[in-house]
């Protein structure tokens, strides 16, 4: 090519290549980020794959400030695999400027959801006080009929449209984790399918007893009012609060069948909490091990969640997405940011 | 301290050292991203400040997809100094949920940006097809008396109110950028001040050249309906589109003052577009230069926007916020990401 | 816990958590990186891996400014597979400080590729002025007997030993990429085995069709002196320039016999060179679709190679790792990073 | 233009743009790193400037693994002041291939930096068993004539040189951070003037206290063998260790004159370490107070140091380059990654 077209080349801004390319209008639509998607990369085990859901979503319909389709553009494009729309039924603050009824806010969203064939679960959240505090009943078919004025009525409701029962945030706003004698009652009657031992920007330690004391699912959830990027991108590398679930398919009934088994995790903040065994097979089924001849390892996380475990007195890393070069480990390592309960991490060995 | 005790410190995950840090309750209040603003560092010169705009924003109250409080959040947190709150006075879709006249978005952005020491700029859009296009009115007093039948009505009574007027996308939706009579005569008039030269995902090539054609400022505007993390966060540095206001202060009147004297550049996509006097005295006050002895100099470019120049056939780039080794260049660069009209690049000489 | 206990929690740094941590010392060995090694992910095909090369390499043994273990490491680190030393025999001006023979560099690196399990090829550069030019023996056994008067008796000596031919960066330094007859004679002879379409700083766009017209197999390489990370690492996103090659197993016998058959393809600066068969093979591992109801499809990109292609007048981009919402294109779309010659650019289609 | 030509220009890579850019070479000069200089915003006080120093320095000319000019162009790229060439004296393990005296490595280094314009201190490290240790001697004139066998008789040497002595590594290598006699002797005949509160991987929380107790300059150096980027580029935001020198002017009287009054603080790992005085002086002069009638404070911190205080069992994080709103807090602020002795973190009050 002539030195004349080779500097006119140059005089082609580096940042302005765009598409249609002309005097009238350059387009810059392979920059438009809302056609992006992440790959939130977590591995599954024993046949199940890793799904990554945030069960508590609010938006302008009840107490948010985003508009229902939102929720399902942002939840897609961060790489989640499906959302629950749980406005609450009683504290609509907007109810004098958005005039719709208790299905509305999913209605919207569901239009998006199939564009982007992504997984809406249709839900509400029982907003009372303490003790029987905050619920959402998700896979229900009809919110409007669980605006009733008895709570407990609300739930036999829910259950009666094939409803699971979440109880969030324990620990809000008195800054206590009490496990109320209506909540033992509503565990043993079936009634309480699920806890948050994380929601927002609070996790409850005390809580991350209760899978095993009361065998409900383990969950973390943003109950996100705001935008998700705007309240949790702190720092360059994040990954927002979400519940992994270990379900047999990717689909509404994938997901409702591992609920009911139980076969959740909380992640949080690089924490994980749930069972010793779901948390033992994650850890293994992330970190790909390769022993060198010198007595050292090298070990592939090939997921984007970092694992910290202390080994004689020493912490090791694991970061996501990387080989960590350590010793070939005898015995047990202490998991740290893996929580089976309360004060109690997950012990991990690496296979021989 | 013990070895006990350290151990027992190497088990506090790294990641989960919250504020209030007990049983009940870990807060990570530390963490939530909302209470975090950028900083965009662009200088000023001349003694004006370096106001970074958005004039043409959308919320629910027309055909966005958020409340009107978000946008003031959002912007605070990028970093912007002012944005104008612009919904649609024609075309509103949601108005059989969300009933409100067209000062609502305004009045409730109000109450967040009081909270935030942000300014806000009333407005709103004049909706038409072509000829005549979209319009955007902005510091006007009561959006209500624009929704009259007779768009140049509209205008006028924008004016009365003390309003400023910009033409908004000239290439949208037909992918021709036409300066029609209509404008023409507005322009005449005194009654366009304004135009988009980029808007949410294109620029429009021929019209950088009306700023000195016919003395309306440059403008570079999202136009946002869904969230501008979502749509604008693609690749890891990323500077969303903004128009940069050089103002004698940082207010609702400095702006004004500084629109009205046409003191503006449109900043998109890494490019700048706008007269060559504040042009050239940006690229000055943006690059801070130290001569070496070896021949060469080192170049530091104190500002978030990265400059690219061409110079006897080769090209320099200076990236934003580091410093570039570079030859003691004599002569001209041509500023190939800087255009002070349709194809024609800013010149640019080091100081001696 | 107490709320004394709390803030006195609080009180350690979230910074400064370290492993042995008591009065005496801080340990933060979990913070070294060069225990760390990133995870290059690029698919391959067929049964064969992909292995990331680089087989030009200096050291202090020659004109280079790092110890031989430096490269080994840092290789190891960058995630590559593996390394030739490749060091002047004719260029040395550290002599008079560094005293050694013409194996001593590899000698030193091969301690630490064994400690890492990591492949070290070695080699050394045959270093001339043109016509003939620069030209890397690698597989060689032993560098000193290639220190001869005539170059051509050094290939020979290098074909003797099992070596393989590499003709490095064609167009320097005069810029102009000239295939002499000497090149010709050569290549016939079966006494040049690849090329270098790209070297350090600069491609050679001529030399993109030299693999479908010489069938010698094309190479990108760094010929680093100074540091790859220091060099290199422009900008947040960055892949060094490598050599893949498509490999049986990842061993010395599997490069060699991948480089035998020529199956490799350059890789530069997000650019990709080489036969149509293995850009296309290498494109369509690369690339999953999940057709969506709606008309469009969402195609994920397991490698962190990014792809940019032109259909229709539109460019799309598939971005390293993640998903991109794309039409459900029906038709070829040119591939405009991937060359299979000079200003020939890979056709791709999407499987139905 | 033309739609040919649009989609002619489509299919140029967007990547690949090279600055002389024909068939014969493409040219990707302006993406090399080597010529980019990061920028460490660290602010002044008192009218002094923050020079950021490392003055424990290795190279193949004793134990490291790089050439001396590697150094100089690793330091500048990196965004340091000066860094002081300290080589052993007594450990030379490559003594039997890089043959060269005790002054080498800085000649060789000196030219780079004067190409660079950047400040390089002579000096050399003594190297012995403890009780004694290693000491640095820095700006001295001739480090052959420091190879004495009487490590005393050497450091007085250095003296008469002019030299400045830096104790390496108090707990280093037995993990006892003990002050001995001989260090008691050295400091009061002004024979020790500055120790390494942090060197490499590890601090020495002990040694805290020292800079007041013994009036000695607290330091934060690499004592890098390796190379920088490789060892401490551990996640994506990272500030390698260094010391911070408040100076008159940038040049090496200047930093002689900062030593000599011991005007440091010791910076690594997010931490630092010294005198109330400075820590003080420089938060306050990093974070700028905007106070918002909400009763909030928008706190801008304008340096790379990110801040987190307690104030009333709360933790609040102020990022580096970011701004942060928080209450307006009356009382006391303790600065929990700023230690002013052991266990001793500095308190901070917010101007009124």
């Amino acid at each position: 090519m002539k030195r004349i077209a080779a500097i006119a080349l140059l005089l082609l801004p580096l940042a302005a290549a765009a598409q249609i390319s002309n005097d009238d209008v350059h387009k810059y639509d392979h920059r438009n980020n809302s056609q992006v998607r992440n790959v939130i990369s977590i591995p599954g085990f024993d046949g199940y794959q890793t799904l990554k859901c945030d069960f508590h979503i609010h938006t302008a319909f009840s107490d948010g400030s985003v508009w229902p389709d939102i929720r399902v553009q942002e939840a897609w494009q961060e790489g989640l695999d499906a959302i629950a729309m749980t406005d609450h039924i009683e504290y609509r603050p907007h109810k004098n400027i958005v005039v719709a009824d208790h299905n509305e806010s999913y209605n919207i969203a569901k239009k998006a959801a199939d564009r982007l064939g992504f997984i809406l679960i249709k839900g509400t959240e029982i907003t009372r006080s303490k003790p029987l505090g905050h619920l959402n009943a998700i896979f229900i078919t009809d919110a409007n009929k669980l605006d009733v004025e008895d709570p407990l009525k609300a739930i036999d409701i829910a259950r009666e449209q094939g409803g699971y029962i979440i109880w969030n945030h324990p620990g809000w706003p008195d800054d206590k984790s009490t496990f109320y004698p209506i909540h033992d009652e509503l565990v043993k009657a079936g009634k309480i399918d699920a806890y948050e031992a994380y929601n927002y920007m609070e996790s409850y330690p005390l809580t991350f007893d209760w899978h095993a004391d009361y065998g409900i699912a383990p969950m973390a959830n943003t109950d996100i009012h705001g935008t998700v990027a705007g309240d949790y991108a702190y720092g360059d590398r994040w990954l927002r609060p979400m519940t992994l679930v270990f379900a047999r398919e990717k689909s509404l009934e994938g997901i409702r069948e591992a609920l009911d088994a139980r076969r959740t995790l909380a992640f949080f903040q690089g924490t994980l909490v749930g069972s010793e065994e779901y948390l033992f097979k994650l850890v293994k089924a992330s970190l790909k091990v390769r022993r060198l001849s010198s007595g050292n390892m090298e070990v592939t996380n090939i997921s984007d969640i970092a694992y910290e475990m202390v080994h004689d007195g020493r912490l090791y890393v694991f970061p996501a997405g990387k080989t960590a070069l350590v010793p070939d480990f005898s015995g047990e390592l202490v998991v740290r940011n893996c929580y089976t309960g309360h004060n109690k991490c997950l012990h991990f060995t690496f296979e021989k």
